[in-house]
């Protein structure tokens, strides 16, 4: 069985974009994959290295809303970053093999320092850490030699320094020993926030996966429609809906959707009730998930558990890396 | 008692300058610091990744000729660098609060970039690991909280970064939790090679800790002296005598000093004879180092087991600095 690592930072409480673009994915992958999923509390230092009060909180609360989505701890590995403190010791090894101008063009570096540069009240400058962060993702994936990496449509470049890196080290070492990672694209839904734009926690237009039923359908009622129709029983334009009709989309099934544009077309559907009506369909298919989240919020002891014994099953494979590494190098 | 730590690359068989520059004081120094010396294997990698093949014997003769020279391993911790691991986490942490124009800056940088520049057959690529290398160094200095590093004259700057990170770092988590480590400033003796440049392993022109009587007697034979001086009795000018008399003024008493100068001065010595009492004399002064140096190479488990033993002392200290560090910053 191939292996997979994939990561996200602990940003907290996550939303209905990263179960759409990410978990719903890993969910799959995790059965056809060896998998590995971390939460990334180094990298969220990259940025956040002054932020870091609720950082605790975040990382149980990422790896609880995997585990209501369906990441199953007894067929993935799931760990925090840190906690595996191979990683850093890794990336002492690869950092020495990386040139400088290799992480200088690259383009996850140049979104990053893009964000800290228009994040207020962040600090501006550029961290040595932050301009590592390829040499630090490369070793995320290294660590446990993946043979693949569940990446967007955007991502593709990103994980192509890793497989740059991989190369590098086994010409210089001459060794077979890491693979070169493919990318492995992943042709999830995107889904927008509430107000149309990129749904993102900071832009405050967005479903949290443990929002209660209350909170969801309230939000929903605020997702902005066909700003053409002003009455009830105006002709509607369902394309033209900013947000109302694509969440039909993506959580309806056909019939559902066909009869939200007839009915919206020949405005027989106010907004309104087209929203109640969405708001429900969506508790309806997050009932579960949502059940399971509050079975974790109820027992956080359980989700410390599945912290502590993935991550030290992560330990056990790397540690066999780094040894494997160090006698490649010829450490002492 | 407060805490110094101080390193030494990973280059093998250690010389006269190497002794008389660095590990005399460290010697001096043991009985009054609680004393964290380290073969520095990783910084080793930031200049020669590819060239590893004799690295585990080099960490082993610079250890042996610690030992030989007197570094007690009951009174001070000798380690290695790579078998602190705790190391390249506590760099993760620094390389996040340190801005990149620091380690830009920084001299040591400088000075290796410019190593690695000059060295034929070297890859001429600066790597992100070389790049980080002044923060490399203050995750050694501060995973023990030195009070105090020794450094040569011409270092003091080296250290400033270290003590501008703890501060920096003490500033953001609101702790007071590093110390900035002074400067310890080291007046021993220089000493050039046996051609009167720099005394250096790549120059070919030094003696080593563990060479035998017999190569260090022929060693000194060949010191450049006065080049004015043709003949036996000619008058010889012991002030322009570029390596001989400079030795004489370390290893010598006032008195031998003294003999040789008039003797030279009055054209009563040649320059045979005097190198040749030169390495009898010398010989002498380390026949207790030389074996000592001798006694080790014949027992390598001995300094395998100095090693180890040393390497866990130190990893005891790292871990509980390291759970300091994760708790302060907020870690899970």
């Amino acid at each position: 069985m191939q292996r997979i690592v994939s990561g996200m930072r602990s940003t907290g409480k996550l939303h209905f974009g990263h179960y759409l673009g990410v978990i719903q994915n890993w969910v799959k992958l995790q059965h056809e994959y060896e998998s590995y999923f971390f939460v990334a509390d180094w990298h969220a230092l990259t940025t956040k290295y002054d932020k870091t009060e609720t950082l605790k909180q975040d990382v149980k609360d990422v790896v609880a809303d995997w585990l209501a989505c369906g990441i199953d701890p007894e067929v993935s590995t799931i760990y925090v970053q840190s906690l595996v403190p191979e990683i850093a010791e890794l990336n002492v090894y690869l950092s020495m093999v990386t040139p400088q101008n290799w992480v200088e063009r690259d383009p996850t570096l140049k979104d990053m320092a893009k964000i800290l540069r228009t994040k207020e009240g962040t600090n501006s400058q550029i961290s040595y850490g932050l301009m590592g962060y390829p040499v630090l993702m490369s070793a995320d994936i290294m660590m446990f030699n993946a043979h693949a990496v569940p990446v967007g449509n955007d991502q593709v470049a990103h994980i192509e320094i890793t497989r740059d890196i991989a190369r590098r080290f086994n010409n210089i070492y001459k060794t077979d020993f890491f693979n070169e990672p493919k990318p492995l694209l992943n042709d999830c839904s995107l889904i927008c926030g509430l107000d149309g734009n990129k749904m993102g926690k900071s832009f405050q237009n967005d479903i949290k996966i443990s929002d209660t039923e209350e909170v969801t359908a309230k939000k929903i009622m605020t997702a902005i429609t066909d700003r053409s129709r002003l009455r009830r029983d105006d002709l509607g334009h369902p394309e033209q809906c900013e947000v109302a009709f694509k969440y039909w989309k993506i959580f309806g099934d056909e019939n559902q959707v066909e009869t939200v544009r007839c009915e919206c077309e020949k405005g027989k559907r106010g907004c309104a009730d087209c929203k109640r009506q969405l708001g429900a369909l969506i508790n309806e298919k997050f009932a579960p998930i949502r059940e399971k989240r509050k079975y974790y919020d109820e027992h956080p002891e359980e989700v410390e558990r599945i912290i502590k014994e993935g991550s030290e099953k992560a330990r056990i494979e790397a540690r066999k890396t780094i040894e494997k590494v160090r006698e490649i190098i010829g450490m002492y």
